[in-house]
């Protein structure tokens, strides 16, 4: 139903008889051309058709593009949900957000057990990635054993020193596997990809040599980047604050749960930082990726209440860039270097981040392992499918009969006479809007864009002279959706609101079109929810100068 | 005026008392949220203000980031124009474009000349990087001397043997010099940037290995890439076509200038690809950047009359991703993959391409060679220019007086009493649309965007749902500044021209919106100029659906 031939929204149905379970429920951020769209997740429709015969969702691990759309889907039907302990707190999180937590059904694994769902029995099978908790998937059915692998890498040396299960592996490749479907997201990448402790020793260069604040950045669920941080702070005698709505979440849950070990009174609260030495201070921060209203993104344009930059202090980004964000997290770079502070980041040698994905040679042992009679590369675009699907092309004397590219809607069918493309089932993307992600906890609006002419859309046009930050002329409004008379008065007002928002904002973020196109977004939602109740599509159109 | 704080439109004005000369005229694609605009050049104010003063312009090397500025620049004032042999042929060529060439005063100089200019001695000092024929510049002022680096790497090993003039470089470091502005592309990668020759044994295991059609793509002006790719088909027979029109133009002028040597023979024209035997061909296809009209991007979804992709061949990414240009090329990878096609592209090793800009040890070698008493980095962003700044720090004890991180519109004054940040002068963007750049040549219309209003605005706005690749009901056009009679037939035309554009592309071709983008603009810009004469800003807005 998502993520395959594409990135994120990951999402699979696997039916035998008149039995179905689903695979992961994700989300992804959409391109850069939806604008006014805030996360798309998949089309359940092929599960609402069927029902009746929906057993359960099964969650690999707690990444968005995992879990993501649940609440959707939940919305829709009040699945079981099996994971992890770590996954499901991160879910609950969600469904307390849409008031779909009380009547969830959520059922806690951990890897090594094993439940059985109509015809399905289903072993979680412990596996190393960029977040704590993922599992793989051996499905018994009886056709055969289907293994999914979820998200991976094969990382020898993990810092929580829970080793990929290389055993199971083996074991289910021993006996005999029908299908294997295994992360493409890597396939590109030749030999094998680091360790997650290949990070320390550049972590440990800086917290040894910085002599003023240090501002770390990273995804708020890389439990094991956040312990690394932890414990070196507390080494080298720096207190830790957390900053954004998703790092204290999650380092909440974390600790909770026992994931993440806080080292007694290391914990500095946010309103202390610019009170504290600078030199005995660490600050963890969520935004890697420059969304424009980030904890980070503020930071880096003095707008944050508990932290401004100062010349000398050193900001690592210990992330990767997700491909479609490099001109938000550059233009982010450069206002924290303009503001005399050393940046560290992805491309500089040793790493400050490492991936959570199976690299060639990864990929090619899992390949062996397991031995499969039939093999699905999942989660990448076209290209890489394509090209993991020809990594297995060695295993056709070990036993492969064949391997299958699909994308989003194709099906596979199999049988006791074999594999074959079945028909296509209906998919399709459903757009939320929900307001910004990161601090904004608005009700969120499921919006189908084949129905936008029930509310219609606002394009505001503002024209910003990138050299001077000035907007030239009135902001012009383009709009469908708001009829004659009351409309057009509206309208003339919602020009005025855009005015005000560009008047109220600096010109450093008059020159940054993302910080202004969420600004003039958020206001302008406000306004016109207020006065039509309508919540049509916002598309703020800047034209820089 | 352009190119500081910024990558692309480098020009700067070096002025002693009443005497100017300008040092490169770039131009720069545009930020994706400038849809409507193909190109811009920096606002060249300052010059025609100036006009009296202004003695010649001088360049450094036949990047488009270098040069693309040159004919907007000389309509304004017909400067003298000093450059190598290989970067005026570039130039002439866009001069020609423009009916600009006859009046040109086009002068070539080649590395080691000295020229007199007013109060200025230049010396061109031969550099290697990407393109051939590249120079920095040593100018001898009365206050003292002034390196200007131009693009640069210092390859040990440089395909055409022509090394990095070092002697040069240490002679003046040795006497004294007053400023240095240096590239500051790559200061964040670490080490040494590799040899042209590193992708020699990466290219050559393809020509051994593949036994189908080779199809290459790199820069048009890569001329040292292009010459080790038909040393390459000569060695193993195969035949060479090159596709696109600015690979056939830059290769011709290479060939013409002795620049490039063709071996006997060797060429097949583009309407013999598909006759001969695949395995006796290479094709070298310009458009590595996912240009939607390029010829590699025809050739990815079957629309080039004379390639089409087969199971088996192999495409080749012999090139950087130039940021922001990322969709695009993925979105052009996947058409390819589809095709059955093997691809080869940059983040595999050994590596299909290297970059042509100077890593950090390669940064701090001119540093120490010339131990400049000023230091001014160049050709970045602001984070690059800024940590370029601070590489140089170490030269503090070697007499290094002050670095300054300059930003477009920024000044630097120095006299006797030392160097000081100047008052800033007026700059800007000038866009310019020029229909499709590849392969259509227009008339080139150079548009202020400040004076949007005249012709005005029109916005198509399509949705195409992704998985059905189909358009979902009639186009809408939003418009300002077509008045109301007329003006509403003509919009109503317009809608059915931009369903007939809908219709008469392939479902694969609605999926891909950068395609749809330009087929769609250049459509309606047709329609609208034939039957209003106006020439308005045309956006498309694609929504997936």
């Amino acid at each position: 139903m998502g993520g395959f031939g594409e990135f994120g929204m990951n999402s699979m149905a696997l039916r035998y008889g008149d039995d179905i379970i689903v695979i992961d429920a994700g989300m992804m951020f959409p391109e850069s051309e939806l604008l006014g769209i805030d996360i798309v997740t998949p089309d359940f429709a092929y599960l609402e058709q069927h029902a009746s015969m929906v057993r359960a969702l099964i969650l690999t691990h707690g990444h968005e593009d995992h879990i993501g759309g649940v609440p959707f889907l939940l919305s829709q039907q009040n699945l079981p949900v099996y994971g992890t302990e770590f996954t499901l707190a991160l879910v609950e999180r969600r469904l307390e957000e849409h008031d779909l937590l009380e009547q969830a059904n959520l059922n806690i694994v951990k890897a090594g057990d094993r439940i059985t769902l109509g015809p399905f029995e289903i072993e979680f099978i412990h596996v190393t990635h960029s977040i704590v908790s993922a599992v793989a998937l051996a499905i018994t059915t009886p056709l055969g054993v289907i293994i999914h692998t979820g998200d991976f890498k094969v990382d020898p040396t993990p810092t929580d020193n829970e080793l990929f299960d290389l055993h199971t592996f083996a074991a289910y490749g021993k006996r005999g596997v029908l299908l294997l479907l295994s992360d493409s997201t890597n396939v590109d990448r030749p030999g094998y990809t680091e360790s997650e402790r290949a990070v320390r020793p550049r972590l440990e260069e800086l917290f040894s040599r910085c002599e003023r604040r240090l501002v770390l950045s990273c995804f708020s669920s890389s439990i094991h980047r956040l312990q690394q941080i932890l414990d070196l702070a507390d080494e080298y005698g720096r207190k830790v604050a957390f900053l954004g709505r998703s790092m204290l979440n999650v380092t909440e849950i974390a600790h909770n749960l026992g994931l993440l070990s806080i080292p007694d009174s290391t914990l500095l609260r946010p309103q202390d930082i610019m009170q504290s030495a600078p030199s005995k201070v660490a600050v963890v921060v969520s935004g890697t990726q420059g969304e424009p209203m980030s904890a980070l993104s503020r930071v880096a344009v003095d707008n944050h209440k508990h932290l401004y930059l100062e010349r000398g202090d050193t900001v690592v980004l210990s992330s990767r860039i997700i491909p479609g964000n490099e001109k938000a997290i550059f233009r982010m770079m450069n206002h924290i270097a303009r503001r005399g502070a050393d940046l560290v980041y992805g491309t500089m040698k040793p790493p400050v981040h490492v991936s959570g994905h199976a690299s060639e040679e990864e990929l090619k042992l899992i390949l062996n392992l397991v031995r499969p009679k039939y093999f699905i590369p999942i989660h990448g675009e076209y290209r890489h499918l394509a090209r993991h699907a020809s990594l297995a092309q060695h295993l056709r004397s070990a036993g492969l009969q064949d391997t299958f590219v699909l994308e989003t809607g194709e099906t596979l069918e199999i049988d006791h006479l074999g594999a074959r493309r079945g028909e296509k089932v209906a998919v399709g993307r459903v757009c939320i809007d929900s307001g910004s992600l990161d601090d904004i906890v608005e009700d969120v609006i499921i919006r189908d864009r084949r129905h936008l002419s029930e509310d219609g859309f606002v394009l505001p046009i503002i024209a910003i002279n990138k050299h001077t930050g000035k907007s030239e002329g009135l902001p012009e409004i383009v709009s469908r959706g708001f009829v004659a008379g009351d409309g057009a008065a509206i309208l003339q007002e919602a020009r005025a609101v855009v005015g005000r928002t560009l008047e109220n904002s600096t010109p450093e973020e008059r020159g940054d079109w993302g910080v202004m196109q969420e600004k003039i977004r958020t206001d302008l939602k406000r306004f016109l929810g207020k006065h039509t109740q309508r919540r049509p599509l916002i598309m703020p159109v800047i034209l820089e100068l």
